[in-house]
């Protein structure tokens, strides 16, 4: 199968890592890779327009079928001429499968599973999952939908976006080898009437995304990783459980991504730390996208380079964030980080930011959002420059100690 | 006394009313006068960063001395460099005194009144009034803590707004003609003990306004003008209570003004409605301020002007906003107002920030500010041009129907 108006080119490979440059053109312009996209969930970035977006440098954004499906609904937003037109987004755009938050709103998150927490505390909606797709509630109006391949499909096409993905059943980490193996065959049923569905629809408007299942299983990584190469997807997205803890996922990562096809861009799902990230890019991820920053703005964190808790006399060993709700930063008049160029580094300091988060203020959770946006694009830009230039390990030191 | 680095300028009188052009300049920039003030209550817009602020036209913002001098403190304020440095903004600014809210949350506010509300909700934390000054309990921390108009101009001095307002009594409208005679008396000896603070102070960083009371009593209402208008002041703002409803606030309006000195700028405290800026600018005031256009906003409230009720096919009468929240803008792919120039109604639909409204998301709030501070900007720039061309009267045809 051919993607016209797509193309993904890899224009340099480091020598010492499976670190690599790309190029994925859409029919929305191209994104240099490797990347980070940033979730507009429910077609909004929270705290951000699209073109304070593009001020920080943004290339690509993605949002949620989950959601949307639900409110306003794909009939809508097609009406409305699709997500780009609808948000006013006019670069590349993702949308996943809606399985995710299916999955985990039935059984617990990848995330919660990588930070070690076992269960949800969310109701448990998720209601059958069969060999035709899985059952649900609404979390909005508690009505009951179903999610097949076809319709996952059918959805984003109506939504629109250049980058889409098949439906996957996204298994806990806390299942057998068994329900894993079982799991993964399913998913690749899925995938195969996913493309079914996909060479449906008009050629050269999106392009589809496979996923690599298996979980934390060498044996399956590699079944899996086969399965997806052998199918006509234009990338692939690393899925399935990582593991239950961070070491583990640098493990499941690294063994995911060995069998995969090279040829094709890979996105990790859901993983946007900043030492994660070096380890995915040097594992050969290109795209990565997480709720992270913008979440961590809007509860007063700003994402820092380590030489920022240097100049606050403090050990940053761990830490990628500061909290500018900290009582020390009350008369602070730096900015969050001198080395910043985004709108609110520009513009405010310390002092100013611990203010607006004291006084409940909403500009705070938007200037905030637009630091955090611009050093995820900075700081993807910085790896990008250090590949280029054999030096990604000791670009990472300026950033993670 | 004079003000250096301060002056206004009347560029053109209407023949037809009271209505004026100016040019108010202050050390931080010029206002083209009418001119709406924007209210950054805690130093800060709600929903709009300094910039977008002036993207979408902005003169001229306010911040409030009674809520920075709980939060964070003047001294903090003075100590980061001034309320411009410290919020961003290097442009024109007013404080006020921080009387009419110690005042409004003990008695009730001139807002509620002129709404037709008798009575507050909110605590009543004002403890005494006499001649010294206003006891009150901090909302934030139940602190006591004391203004007297030599501490307002002190706070105000710290804040370093460029134009700045004398502590007055704000009476509400329910008292009697003497009381609100006496409290007029208390009002002129703490004007004069503000100037008297205020020329402590250097010369040329700051313009005082003294505020004119007397109530909904026309020979008070003159006895106070008289006093104002002997006393050095730079501008007059119209203070006191404008009575029990909109058709009485009209009438205090015009026995307030008329025997104003015509050659300061006046302006009208606490009012933002369209047909009440077009009544006060025929009436001679300059400047208006009002937190409604970025408070409606937040709420899902759109100003518009009178044709875009018209293209929804209904009656506009004394209608000066829609709301987008109601269903019947959930398809509707036309923005607010295709009339208007700002950057929500470039790049978004009604339907899109119906959803954003829906789905509960921060940016409604933000693009809807944007849209009401343009608007207002754009209404006063649109009167401005209708005082030079002599047709004020029509062009309110086009605003307010």
């Amino acid at each position: 199968m051919e993607y016209p108006n797509f193309n993904f080119k890899i224009i340099y490979k480091s020598p010492f890592s499976k670190a690599r440059l790309g190029r994925l053109l859409t029919p929305h312009g191209s994104v240099e890779t490797p990347a980070f996209i940033f979730c507009a969930t429910k077609a909004a970035i929270k705290g951000a327009t699209p073109r304070s977006m593009r001020e920080e440098n943004t290339q690509i954004i993605l949002s949620n079928t989950y959601h949307l499906m639900l409110q306003p609904g794909a009939e809508l937003v097609a009406k409305m001429g699709g997500l780009h037109q609808f948000m006013g987004w006019s670069g590349p755009m993702l949308t996943d499968s809606g399985g995710f938050q299916i999955f985990s709103l039935g059984h617990g998150s990848v995330a919660e599973e990588v930070k070690g927490r076992r269960q949800s505390s969310r109701p448990k909606s998720l209601l059958t999952i069969n060999e035709e797709g899985a059952t649900f509630k609404s979390y909005i109006d508690g009505k009951i939908h179903t999610l097949t391949p076809e319709k996952s499909i059918q959805v984003q096409r109506g939504l629109g976006a250049d980058l889409i993905v098949v439906l996957d059943e996204c298994t806990p980490f806390h299942v057998d080898k068994s329900y894993t193996e079982k799991s993964m065959y399913l998913s690749h049923l899925w995938a195969e009437r996913s493309l079914k569905e996909f060479q449906k629809g008009p050629s050269g408007i999106q392009a589809l995304y496979g996923i690599t299942q298996g979980g934390v299983y060498s044996d399956l990584r590699r079944i899996s990783a086969d399965f997806v190469n052998s199918q006509p997807f234009f990338g692939h997205a690393v899925g399935g459980s990582l593991g239950a803890h961070k070491a583990q996922m640098a493990e499941v990562v690294e063994m995911a991504m060995e069998p995969l096809d090279p040829s094709r861009p890979v996105h990790l799902l859901g993983i946007g730390g900043m030492s994660d990230i070096f380890y995915g890019v040097e594992q050969g991820i290109d795209t990565f996208d997480c709720v992270h920053p913008t979440r961590l703005a809007r509860h007063g964190g700003a994402l820092v380079p380590s030489a920022v808790w240097q100049s606050i006399g403090e050990n940053s060993k761990g830490k990628e964030h500061i909290n500018l709700r900290n009582a020390r930063f009350r008369d602070d008049p730096r900015p969050i980080d001198e080395s910043c160029k985004c709108q609110t580094c520009q513009t405010m300091s310390r002092s100013y930011l611990h203010h607006l988060l004291k006084a409940g203020e909403l500009l705070a959770m938007q200037a905030l959002t637009l630091h955090n946006v611009h050093f995820m694009n900075r700081l993807l830009s910085s790896i990008r420059e250090a590949i280029r230039e054999n030096r990604l390990d000791a670009e990472k030191k300026k950033w993670v100690a």
